[in-house]
């Protein structure tokens, strides 16, 4: 999802930098331990690190403090290309050196493998957690949805178990998620957390559920021609619950262990690309094409690829793209499409 | 090295378990901070950090203390491969829990990628520092070492300036090292350090320099039947320096800041893997080999092989290896051949 999370990253950064000058007021630790959760392995992984480190050299300027040094965890699952983040760490470096002239704090950076539903670093070590368009996705697709045929995601036609089940994943995968970042961040550290999500207070609104429905049409139409089965479509479910506010906020308040200081919802259009000249410049030009479909289908794709190879296999894969951009190019030349993004900023109580 | 790192890991091993049992007898950290310096990425890779943890669990049973968290740092340069580390991580947290029975602390592991000849670490971090076969790679090779003719490392027909040049390297990289653990190690904090090294006070004695020399033959052998060219041979020095226990002490000293509890020198058969049955097993039978030359061979290689295609190109690389596996078996075949380790241990110091 390059170009939509490079979007809502750049929408989110005044509430990343209201979080950070807040923490920066209440405490400077001669080490400020930062983490990204999902932090993923492309153009975006520096982007939030790097932001964070210039608003807290920015606010040390200000102030006339000297530079903390910077622990900086890049989290993901063990199968993340880390490689590829590591051998890009010079370059990393190098740009924040040429941004930062006035010098910059020593920075320590490690990769972190693992699932965020579970405990990742020792208690009260973090000051500062972000993750971005990574906690909509559960630890498993839920049980019990047998009877979503002919959907692949939550949809209108889901039956209402369909819709409690994905729910309930979510309450538990997030609740635990809260948990264990309660044990992590130290007191008056801050979380900014944004989701893929929906303004709706229905789960199988379109606003979140219609990108999923449009993949089931392109799939469906596959096995309409026969080349892959229908019960193989009926037997896919995406491992996702795309949450409105509330249902955030709701986890947040019920675990206790943090305080809500600021919310958002925001949308982003799915063809992102095309006010691309507004955003901070972090990818290359040749990345940049005015194609709106086929661009929702290169972020999709960088998605949704892996599970649909394990499920449907590696043969029929670019066939289901090819079909995808076909369906998503109909739709978008008729109707206009956003991503909603939800986010919530907090601080860990005393 | 997979054998000979395996067997040393194994020969050095009480001198690890009687640092730890020193560090947990002064101090008893809530989360223990470990880090394994030149980790590689292979068979080895857990196998200090797995022994460490059963040492310190095994303390906190006998003294019926809580076992603490583990934070454990893996780090090698950012060319490592982190992902194949990373992708074992779950069978090494399983097989450390079925020999744990009794349980162990949560272990929270991470990658760190850069040089140890540089800070890696924020300020009084680590409580226990390893690195074994890695502090005998210089940061480069030396300059001035033009008219090592003939050679490839240090050898008895080097002339003097060259071995002076090859020394003066290890003494800046070893006191940088030394200068960044100081800072990073907090007081009271262990460094278990094992270098490739030489009992001999001759840095060209044939204890170290004659399994690169044996490498010049071979390379020279290919230049003398036109494969590659002499001047490339000339050219080409291996940055590596094989200290004696001696040069290792003088430089811990200088710097001041460590103080050394105990040292050793031990020595391992180039043909490490005839008395594999005595050692701890961590690799799969199929790698048992019998033939020492095949298997030296194989460790040279996984070692050198990189060094080997950026200065020779990647198309003469069989037939460099085929050539010293000859020069290795005929070598072999005449005489007793062994791999020196120095060992030092040492404290920080208040």
């Amino acid at each position: 999802m390059l170009g939509k999370q490079q979007k809502v990253l750049t929408l989110t950064k005044p509430i990343r930098e209201e979080a950070i000058t807040n923490l920066h007021s209440r405490m400077l630790p001669p080490s400020l331990a930062i983490a990204d959760l999902g932090c993923s392995s492309g153009p975006n992984t520096f982007f939030v690190v790097s932001e964070v480190i210039r608003t807290v050299e920015k606010l040390c300027r200000h102030l006339n403090q000297q530079s903390p040094e910077y622990q900086v965890f890049l989290n993901d699952l063990p199968g993340n290309d880390f490689n590829n983040i590591f051998r890009s760490l010079g370059s990393f470096k190098d740009k924040l050196s040429r941004e930062m002239v006035s010098g910059v704090g020593p920075c320590f950076l490690s990769g972190i493998p693992g699932s965020f539903y579970g405990r990742l670093f020792p208690s009260k070590s973090l000051h500062f957690v972000h993750s971005s368009y990574s906690l909509m996705w559960l630890s498993q697709v839920p049980e019990g949805v047998e009877n979503n045929k002919g959907n692949i995601y939550m949809a209108s036609t889901s039956p209402s178990n369909v819709l409690k089940a994905y729910y309930q994943q979510f309450q538990r995968d997030f609740s635990l998620f809260l948990q264990c970042r309660a044990k992590e961040v130290v007191e008056g550290g801050c979380m900014v957390l944004t989701f893929l999500g929906r303004r709706s207070d229905d789960p199988s609104s379109n606003e979140c559920c219609l990108i999923w429905e449009l993949m089931a049409t392109a799939l469906k139409d596959l096995a309409s021609k026969g080349m892959i089965k229908e019960e193989e479509v009926d037997s896919f479910n995406i491992p996702q619950y795309t949450p409105c506010l509330s249902e955030v906020e709701e986890e947040v308040v019920k675990e206790g262990s943090f305080i809500i200081n600021h919310t958002e919802v925001s949308a982003v259009d799915w063809n992102a690309y095309s006010d691309w000249n507004t955003m901070d410049n972090e990818f290359s030009e040749a990345e940049i094409v005015s194609d709106g479909a086929y661009n929702v289908t290169k972020c999709m794709r960088a998605v949704a690829e892996p599970l649909l190879i394990s499920h449907f296999g590696e043969d029929i894969i670019e066939q289901i793209f090819r079909s995808y951009q076909e369906v998503l190019t109909d739709h978008m030349s008729k109707h206009k499409t956003e991503f909603i993004n939800v986010t919530v900023s907090m601080t860990r109580r005393a």
